[in-house]
């Protein structure tokens, strides 16, 4: 693996770079790609973004006063990209040709030519930021912006538990540095659109609880999705709702996919491990997020995962 | 204005230590004081809290381990309060005796014999910890988890527009002496009753847009809150939820306090004053919060708060 020396050193020697981010682009890969790119372009060198698939509304900002360049690229890296699949549509063009990938992700497959992982890193943007420095570009508020937005984002404010002092650490130095830090945060956190109120109403009603209040599940179908007008962003962090209702340990979503299709999320706590209830029916993930695929009747669908989740209770509670 | 050297010396000086929240307690006072009280006693000196109020269940683990003292108290210390009004039914007794007051606001009214104020800080948790590395008291896992508390809480998990850099490195401090940031953070903002659940709910289902969305207005009942089965913390940020709709610059919570009696929220965006607007009714607060109560039918409430609301986005639209 290499070092983020190693990664400085062929960004110093080479020149017309092309930055791709992942498809569904969040606001870390979208944050470190813009932040790199603006460096870049400080350092003399041509550097362009590819955004891979629609940029969200939100993330708009980080465009602000961009230099648009066109040229010819010569070198390609990826940004918070763990595996080729998630190139997406870029694949066929880009995948055999990827010079540099900086990543956090453990699971990074080593597909680039150099690759720089650092999975301690809450956000990836951190190890951009690290990258910055050595590269000696000055750093200025639209890049603490793009850094912020991704650090920011990737732990939920700072709340998940990937966060570190490092994490902390860096964020006030981009807040001295005199990034928009309260303005990103209510736009990330504090702000839903009226299809995400709607459809958390919705989500809400179809709650079921079992084992006195500690498995929660919750269903949305194709039907809702129509009816509250929602789009792709405003179900992010909807397999969290029912994990977060008080006492309830393991929360089920059951999202409707097409006929007799569902995809279930997983969250737990503690103890109660979402990845063996996810593992009964071919799906895996984490401790505590996991997710499967399964077919059937809703009815059947509910009854097979309440009856898995109720076994990793029941299994956890003995130990 | 006293410095945190005088505070610390004062505090050496003495000794039986009693230590008084502001009523209604919130993590804030409740982590100063716990905090305190642990580096007071690690100093060798008598030392305990009185929380004024009923503490609420997800501060109970601050209590973890603490020596519990029972002793005649010779030194009075306030943390975060700002008024004697907030010493609510303590302040007969202790109203005229507060040796020493330690604050964040800058509204404190100088009541303490030696009063700190570092209005700067986000939390008067910040402050504490300043106090205790200047006090030399060995910094533990209780400690921080308290002063971690404090900041968390008042910042809405590092969200709020009070955070500055050094709140950030204050809480990487804490997490570097293993503080139990993820799961504070988690019990604080990643947990809600189903009592607060239902009575979001009924909150969005009484909603009005007003301005072409732009004017958001909600309303709770004394019959809501009895259906709901609602307590006091299942209500804080309640007021939040209008102008966290996408689109909405003022939003507007009108509580039922009585017959014919409401308690109005205002939540405003960027130029919009919600304070101008609470002025119209014999109200005040700030910028972006603020509030007043209006005598009258809830329709009628509805009607001249909705007026206000409009002439104020039309002034600020004007400007």
């Amino acid at each position: 693996m290499a070092t983020l020396n190693d990664v400085a050193a062929k960004l110093r020697e080479n020149d017309h770079f092309v930055i791709l981010t992942h498809q569904y682009p969040d606001g870390d890969t979208v944050g470190s790609a813009y932040a790199l790119c603006r460096a870049l372009q400080k350092l003399g060198k041509h550097a362009r973004v590819i955004i891979n698939g629609k940029l969200d509304r939100k993330f708009e900002f980080l465009q602000h006063d961009l230099k648009e360049e066109t040229f010819t690229y010569k070198t390609v890296v990826a940004v918070d990209i763990a595996t080729p699949q998630l190139l997406g549509e870029l694949r066929p063009e880009f995948e055999n040709i990827i010079d540099i990938c900086i990543d956090h992700h453990a699971s990074n497959t080593n597909y680039a030519k150099l690759t720089y992982v650092n999975a301690n890193a809450a956000a990836n943007t951190e190890n951009i930021f690290e990258l910055i420095k050595i590269l000696g570009a000055e750093m200025d508020r639209d890049m603490a912006n793009a850094i912020f937005t991704g650090i920011s984002t990737d732990t939920g404010c700072f709340k998940f538990s990937n966060v570190t002092s490092h994490t902390m650490r860096t964020a006030a130095e981009l807040m001295e540095i005199g990034c928009d830090s309260f303005e990103i945060n209510r736009v990330m956190f504090d702000t839903k659109s009226m299809a995400r109120i709607k459809m958390e109403r919705a989500v809400l009603e179809s709650l079921t609880l079992y084992e006195n209040g500690r498995i929660a599940v919750v269903n949305t179908s194709l039907a809702m999705e129509r009816e509250t007008g929602v789009g792709n962003s405003d179900m992010d962090g909807v397999a969290s709702i029912p994990r977060q209702i008080e006492g309830v340990v393991v929360g089920i979503t059951i999202k409707e996919k097409g006929t007799k299709n569902y995809r279930v999320s997983i969250r737990s706590l503690g103890k109660y491990d979402a990845c063996t209830i996810a593992a009964n029916f071919g799906g895996g993930g984490h401790h505590a997020a996991a997710g499967c695929t399964i077919i059937g009747e809703l009815d059947d669908v509910k009854a097979r995962i309440v009856e898995a989740a109720k076994a990793e209770v029941a299994r956890a509670d003995s130990e």
